[in-house]
């Protein structure tokens, strides 16, 4: 059975819907999510840059993402096709971990508490193929690699690209 | 730089101390920790077996753990000389995830977040060297393989045994 090993945030967990969430909750503007395309993470956004990174250190910030379009019924099918891993570099956010932790048992309950990592680096990782944002996570990756699309990196063309999770099942399925 | 992968409980902290003292404080009886020896993982004690496993869910457990005699001295000087992870198979207690968290953070301040890494299955890390107490971590792991002794492996023949934090020091620097 091959390894396959899925990032959580801005992958199976709508991240950046949610930093807009909170932005538009604290200083009443509705940024729209295009506009931070191809801009850093959390550097699209029109003021406040230093308060939105206060946000993931927030209660429940974690815990209240919407998971992804299709993201659960297409992740319940690669669970009986591949050794799935999910692994998120939560560690930097200790008050994530429980939160994480929770939000996998609500919208993945399939998943079993042997198939989540939460690290600092993912460079410790291997596996046949990753799914990721963030392409310091891909980089150091041993196997096949591919980067899931959100407004940050959408200007990176070192990778094969996947727009949705439709198109996850599509290649992987 | 090579990595190295260190476990934490019965490695670096003191797990089965600090189950020998719950037991204690619960059931007014001090078990020598020799009695344990041979005998897996909960199953030496006397009697109480069915509660001793819920030692592992109260609050504080794993936060009030002893360091392992030198693991702070000799861990500090790994970590100059080695790419070091801590790997812990934490997620089976989500409670313990910020308890481990902050444990770390007070014992091996000299370690960052990026070094840690909390896991079901140790199956999806790999380097070069592993230090754990328990068999079926090692079993998969791709690189050089070191079991940490602790009552319940004395009868492993399988692997390099390190008997202390000395022999580490004397084996890996």
């Amino acid at each position: 059975m091959k390894r396959l090993i899925v990032d959580m945030d801005d992958v199976i967990a709508d991240a950046t819907g949610q930093i807009l969430h909170y932005y538009e909750q604290e200083f009443g503007v509705r940024v729209p999510r295009e506009s931070l395309n191809n801009k850093e993470e959390l550097e699209g956004f029109p003021d406040h840059h230093e308060k939105i990174q206060q946000f993931l250190y927030r209660e429940n910030f974690f815990r209240t993402m919407t998971p992804h379009l299709d993201s659960r019924e297409v992740m319940a099918e690669l669970n009986k096709k591949y050794e799935l891993f999910i692994v998120s570099a939560a560690m930097e956010f200790p008050q994530s971990l429980p939160e994480k932790l929770a939000w996998l048992n609500e919208y993945f309950p399939f998943l079993t508490w042997k198939q989540i990592v939460f690290c600092g680096s993912k460079a410790v990782v291997h596996g046949d193929y990753m799914i990721d944002d963030l392409p310091h996570n891909l980089e150091r990756f041993n196997g096949e690699k591919f980067i899931y699309t959100a407004p940050h990196n959408m200007h990176i063309h070192l990778y094969n690209r996947l727009n949705s999770w439709k198109e996850v099942g599509d290649r992987l399925l």
